[in-house]
C-alpha cells in the first residue's frame, strides 16, 4: 500500500502516519519525490487499512498495490478450472459448451419444445427458470418448484444437465437437489449470504456479473462462492448498464477478454441479455466465441410473441439452430471447436 | 400501449399485430402519420405485453404510456406518507430528521460514544450496522446478533429509534425484533424475496436505491413491500455508480427532487456513502436538505481512523455537531425546520 | 409524435393541447385507454416540437415516434454504402479493410518503420496523427503539417491511402491535401462547425463514436457531413466511457451490430482506443470481424515503450502481423474475407 | 510515479525497467513488499511515462502519485480567484451571481422580454446563445452575429455583462468583440485548439464539463486556457450522463464540493441542463447555493412552449423571480449572501 501525502503535510503529520503504521506491526518506508512525498507500508496489509490510513491529517490518497482478489486470480491457479457436469460435459479448458432454453419455464409442452430444438440443434445444457426476478411485483414470477421438476425431468430425458436460477437462501436445498448448476443472477452478485450458502452445496455455480458490478467486485464475488471449498465456479457476462439505451444492456466482451487473462475460472456470454434484442443475439454470439468465451447462454422460446418474459430477445428454435451452425463453424476455424454433444440417453 | 410499425411493414403484418391485439381482448386503434403508422393498444395491458409486440414482424417499436409503478405513485395517493416511530419520531410530511451512527457496530464502547455523540447534536435516530455487506470475503463483516442487541439497548438507553441493516430472509425475525426501522441495502434493492419478507414484517422499511438502480426500477422494488400491506417505506439515496472516480459515488440530488414529485413516500439522502469522502459529507448534507431531502442518514464515529469499515467516510462527534448546526439553520430558513428532538428517557 | 396526458390533467388543458396542435397546421388524434388519454400529432412535426408541447399545461410526457435520422437511415437508402479509395481500396459492402500505423507520427524512421511492418502484414489504409488531441496541454500535441507530409510521402511510397485526425477547421485545407481519408476524433463528434467544414471538402471522413455518444447521436453527427452532399462517411467505435475502470474505455460491439441495421453507412471498429491495452487488441479485433465490422483501425509502433502517445495499447509489428493472420483465417471462415491488399507502386 | 510489478516477473525483468528509468535521468527506488515489489520512480516525471513504463515485460501497472494539473490547482494557489467583469459584478470570493436569459436568441422582443424579467427579478448577467451547438443538423442553429449583436445592445440597456456560446475558431473575434464571458459548452470541453483561442482574448471564459468530463479531465482543459496567461476561468457543472433516463442529465453536486477543494477557480451550477425539466431547476438551484456553488446559470424564456430550443427546461420569468427570492434568502442564511445586483445605466 502506498500512502500519497499532500503537498501542505507538515512533519509532523508525516511523522505520526509513520507511527500510525509501525503500531500495526507493519514498515514504512518513506520516498521524497520532486513534488510529493510518499510512504511505502510493508508487511501483511489488510483491506481495511486504505480507510484509515487515508483519514489521517496530511494524507492526500491512499493507492493499493496488490489485487485484493485471491482465489480466483491467475497467479494463485495459473490452469484453467475445468468444471465437470454430467453427460461428460466439462466447462473451461478451451472448447465452448452452449446452454439453450426458455427463459422462463411456463408449461411443460414449451419446455419440451424448446428442449428439443436446442438438443437437436447441438447445444449442451438445457437452461429454463423456475424463480425468475423481476423489476415489476405484477409481472410473472415463475412457477417455482414444479417447474424445477419439470426441468429435471425433461433435462434427463434429453440427456442434458440443466441449469436454473437460485434467488434465495430458502430455496437453496430445492434448487440443488433439481438442478446440476446454480445460476446467481446479476441482481444477486453481490447477495453475499446467497453467494455462500451456494457455495456451500459444492454443486457448480455460474455467477453473473452485476449490472454495474466492476470485474474487481466480480472476481471478490465468486470468492465468497470458492472459500466455501467449492472450486466450481463459472463467470458470466451478461451486459452493464450504460447510458445507452439503445440496446437494453452492453453486452462488455472487453470484460471477458479481461477476465480470461486474470483468472482461471471458465467465463460464458449471455448475448440475449446483453442485448435484450433477438436480432443482436447471433452476431453478439459470434463475437464471443470470437474473443475466447468458454461458452453461451441463449434464450430459446418456442413462440417468442407468447413468452410470458423476455420474449423480446428469445430466438426461435430455427434461429438457434442457424446461430448453432455458424457459431460451431467459427468456433472451429479458430481452434476452439465447441465441446462434444452429450448423446441423449432417451 | 403505443405500436409503432416499421415503415417497410406489409398491410399483411400491419393486419396481424392488429388481430394479436384483439386476440387479447384489447382494443387497437390505428394512427396514420406521414413517416411511420402506430397502433395504439386500448384497455387493460399488461407489462409483458412490450415485449410480446415488440417481437413480431413488421413491428419497430413498442411504447409505454402508463407508469409500471402505482402505490408508490403520488398519482394513486397525492398526499405524503409520514410514517410514525418510537418517541414521537416520524418522517415524511415536511420537517427532515437526521439517522446517525457507526457504520459497523464494533464494540459497546464505541457505539455508545457515538450515540452520545450524535445524541447530543440533536440527531433523531441512531443508526448502526450488525451485519455489513462487504465486496470482499476478506473484511469485517459484523457483529451479527449480538451487535443488534447492543444497538437496541443503546437506542433505548438514549431515547432514540434504531436503524440497521437486514442482509438476508434468515434475519428477518432477528432484525424486526431488535430494530425500529430495517434498512434494505443497495446491493439489495432488487432481492425481491427480502422485499416480500420484510415487507410482510408491517415494520417501517428503509430502501436504499441500488448503484445502477433507475429511478423506475427503485419505485417498482418499493411496491414488493408496499403489496404486502406495509405502507411505511422510506426511500433513501445514496449514490449512483457513474464514470466519475474522483467520488466513489455519485450522489444523485436530481432523483430526491424528482421522486418527490412522482411518489408520496419520504426520501432521504445519504451523503456519507453517495461521496465516500468525509469532507463532502457537509455540503451535499446541507444541498439534500436545500432540494427537498425528508432527512439525512450520517455516518458518525468516535475515532474514523480506527473504523472496521467506511472510515473515510465517517465524520467525528465534532464535525457531525457542526454539520447539524449548520443544516438546522439553513433547514429553518427555507422553512421545512428539523423534527423535534426525541427527549431521552435515560 | 405522441403526447401523453396526466391522469389530473382537466378538459380545458386537453382542449388547449389540441389548439395548439391545431394552430401550428397539424392534426390531433385523441386516444382514450383505460389509465390514460394520450393525443397523436399527425402531420410535418419538427425535432423541437417535442419540447414545445412537453411544458403545456396537463402534459405528463411527450414520446418521439420517427427516427431523427434521416440521410444515414437504411430506411431511406437500403443498400450498405461503399467509400472507394486509391489504390482499388473499398470500405463497406462485405470484405474487411485493416487501417494501421502509429498513433503519432513521430519522426521519419519510426513512420517508415511502421508503415513496412502493417503493409507486409496485409494492412490497407496506413494510418498516423499529425495533430494530436491530448487531455494534458503538457502532452506531445504532434508534428503538425510536417507530420502531414511525411505522412502522404510513406503512404505513396508503400501503395496505401492514409488516413490522419483533421482537429480543427483551420486545418481542414492542410488536412484533406495530403490525407486519403479526415478523421473526425471522438472529442469532436459534435463539433458541429468541424463536421460541415469536414463534409463540404468532399472526401471520405471517418467519424468516431463519442465517448457518451449514443447510437443516435452518432448518426445525427453523420448527417451533417452527409447533409453538405458528401456521401463518404465511415462510422468508427472506439470504445465508450462507463463505469468499468479496468479497461481504458469499454469497446461496444452491440453498436456495431446494431448500426449495420439502423445505417448503410460502414462501421469499422477501434480496439486500441477501445480497451487501451495492447493485450487485448487482438481478442477485440477478433470480436470485432466476428459482429460484422467493416474494418479495423490498429494503433502500430516499431517501439511501443517509446511511443510519445498510446504506447500502452500499441501493437508490436509482430504481434500485428499475428492478429493478421488469425484475422484473415476468421474472416475467411465467416464468408467476409479481408479486402484485397493494394499493390505498392513503389 | 509507481511501478508496480507482477507477481511472476523475472530480476532480469526488473533490472531491465530500472535501467530504462535510469536512463531516462531519473531515479529508481525498490520497494520489496510481502505479494509485491514495486518501484518508485524520483524525478522530474512526464504525463507519458506512464505508459511507457507499462508496456515493459514484468510490469503489472504504473501508478500516478502527482496530480497531473498544475496552474487550477489549489496546491498550487491557495486563495480563490475572482473574476471581475464590468458593472462591478465579481464572480468568485464567496457571494453567487446568477446568469440568466434564454437558450436562444430568437427575436429583440424575445430578448428584451427576458432581460426585463431576469433583471428585475435580481441576476446579475445575461445569457443568450446566437451559436448553437444541436444534435440534429435540422434543428434551429442561432442567429448568428446579429444575436450576438442584439444581446450585446440588451446587455448594455439593462446594464448587465454578457455571456454567450463560442462554437468554433473561426468565430473567436467576433464572440470576443460582443460578449463579457466567451462560453465553452459542453461538447467543446476538449476542443483543445478552441479552448486555446478563446485562451488568447484574455477575456473570461466559462467552461462547462463534457457529458462525460471526469473531473481531472475538466480541470486539465482549464489548464489550456489558464496556459495562454489568462487567469480569468470560470467551471461550470452542467449534469453528466449516466444511466439514468428520467432526467435529461444528472448534476453532479458533489463534483461542485470536490472542484471548490482541488482548484482556486470559480464554479458555477447550470439547473437547467443539469436536469432538462423546469419543475427540477429550482430545487436544484436550491442544492447548488447550499452545496457551495459562486453562482447559477438559468434558462429564462417569456413563453417556453415557443422557445426555439429546450422549452421543456426553461423557466417563465414569474418562477425565475420565486427561485431568486427563495435563493437569495437561502444564500444569506449560510453566509453566503447574493453579489450585489448592478444598477442598470438605462
Amino acid at each position: 500500500m502506498i500512502v500519497v501525502m499532500s503537498t501542505t503535510r507538515t512533519p509532523e503529520q508525516q511523522a505520526a502516519v509513520i507511527t500510525r503504521i509501525q503500531d500495526l506491526g507493519l514498515r514504512a518506508q518513506e520516498i521524497s519525490g520532486v513534488e510529493r512525498s510518499v510512504i511505502a507500508v510493508l508487511g501483511q496489509v489488510y483491506p481495511e487499512l486504505k480507510d484509515e490510513l487515508s483519514t489521517l491529517d496530511g494524507v492526500e490518497e491512499v493507492l493499493r498495490v496488490s489485487k485484493p482478489y485471491k482465489l480466483s486470480s491467475r497467479e494463485v491457479r495459473p490452469n484453467d478450472t475445468v468444471v465437470e457436469l454430467s453427460h461428460g460435459v466439462r466447462i473451461g479448458g478451451g472448447r465452448p459448451v452452449v446452454m439453450a432454453g426458455p427463459c422462463s419455464i411456463e408449461t411443460e409442452e414449451q419446455l419440451w419444445a424448446a428442449a428439443r430444438g436446442v438438443k437437436e440443434a447441438g447445444a449442451h445444457i438445457l437452461r429454463g427458470g423456475a424463480f425468475k426476478p423481476r423489476s415489476s411485483p405484477y409481472a410473472f414470477q415463475g412457477l417455482g418448484v414444479p417447474g424445477l421438476k419439470l426441468l429435471r425431468q425433461c433435462g434427463d430425458e434429453f440427456g442434458m444437465p440443466v441449469i436454473t436460477e437460485l434467488l434465495s437462501v430458502r430455496d437453496v436445498a430445492a434448487v440443488a437437489e433439481y438442478s446440476d448448476i446454480l445460476q446467481i443472477g446479476a441482481r444477486n452478485m453481490q447477495n453475499f449470504v446467497l453467494l455462500e450458502e451456494a457455495g456451500k452445496t459444492g454443486k457448480p455455480v455460474l455467477l453473473k456479473r452485476a449490472l454495474s458490478g466492476t470485474i474487481e467486485e466480480w472476481l471478490l464475488a465468486s470468492e465468497y462462492i470458492l472459500n466455501q471449498g467449492n472450486p466450481n465456479v463459472i463467470l458470466c457476462e451478461r451486459g452493464i448498464r450504460t447510458f445507452e439505451t439503445a440496446t437494453r444492456n452492453t453486452l462488455d466482451l472487453n470484460a471477458i477478454a479481461l477476465v480470461k487473462r486474470l483468472s482461471h475460472l471458465p467465463v460464458i456470454s449471455d448475448p440475449s441479455h446483453g442485448t435484450g434484442k433477438w436480432y443482436l443475439v447471433r452476431p453478439m454470439a459470434m463475437a464471443s466465441i470470437a474473443v475466447g468465451a468458454d461458452g453461451l447462454i441463449i434464450e430459446v422460446h418456442p413462440n417468442p410473441d407468447q413468452a410470458l418474459s423476455d420474449g423480446a430477445q428469445s430466438l426461435t428454435p430455427a434461429n438457434f439452430a442457424e446461430l448453432m451452425r455458424e457459431g460451431s463453424a467459427l468456433a472451429a476455424s479458430i481452434g476452439r471447436p465447441f465441446a462434444d454433444v452429450p448423446v441423449a440417453v432417451a
